[in-house]
């Protein structure tokens, strides 16, 4: 796993990825009922954000909804839609400092038609400044 | 989506799923680098914490760390592992009132042999009490 080795310090901490849990209001409802759509979209976020694509499974759920995840080098992209709420909980992780998932989340907040979006943007794998061995503490939010 | 329409209220709070964000320390680092066994041990958890699977997909990194995800009915499994590290970052998301994340934690920690492990969970989706329309608010740790 080539990138996790790197960890990245853009912000004084070491940590070997960030994760970024986005809420999407108000969206097109239509739109996160199409599962070529919502898969689209959440693809080209990889790309946008500098991501390298490994796999990718969607699912169609009935009536309504998709979930879907794209694994990329540097972790993951995850979407849950709720299309009657108008309403997609998000997640974008990823590792290493080549990519930033806050690009993915703003690409994602217009795709969707939102009108009221959130994120927060956690650490995970927070390392131990002197032995660089991974420290055994719980995420920190930035 | 037939399960996401039913937000719970187990605590009181009404949200449509709940996030787990597991970080396991000091696993057997030869477990964590072999890809059959994450994916049994992940497609286990989601089926000991009672989820639905309806697809999944790994990948094995080169030198090593294996990725993966489960899509169930109720949302999703990922992982993330650094053998080199003994360390694996793992998200339980689910929805509805079926599934508890925090069976499919436990099962997890022992199958990894993990000596120490720490785990926040949130509830996503807040719904408003009153309308029953998706808050626009971020998660709530729990």
């Amino acid at each position: 796993m080539e990138v996790t080795q790197q960890a990245f310090n853009r912000d004084g901490n070491i940590h070997l990825g960030q994760h970024v849990l986005a809420e999407f209001f108000e969206c097109d409802s239509n739109i996160l009922n199409n599962i070529d759509k919502v898969e689209k979209y959440m693809v080209d976020a990889a790309l946008e954000c500098g991501a390298t694509i490994v796999q990718k499974c969607f699912h169609m759920f009935n009536p309504h909804g998709v979930s879907g995840v794209v694994i990329i080098s540097e972790s993951h992209l995850a979407i849950h839609t709720w299309p009657e709420l108008g309403y997609a909980a998000v997640d974008l992780f990823t590792c290493g400092d080549k990519c930033d998932p806050k690009v993915a989340y703003e690409f994602l907040k217009k795709k969707f038609n939102s009108g009221n979006a959130l994120f927060t943007e956690l650490k995970r794998g927070m390392l131990d400044e002197e032995s660089h061995k991974v420290a055994q503490k719980t995420f920190e939010i930035v």
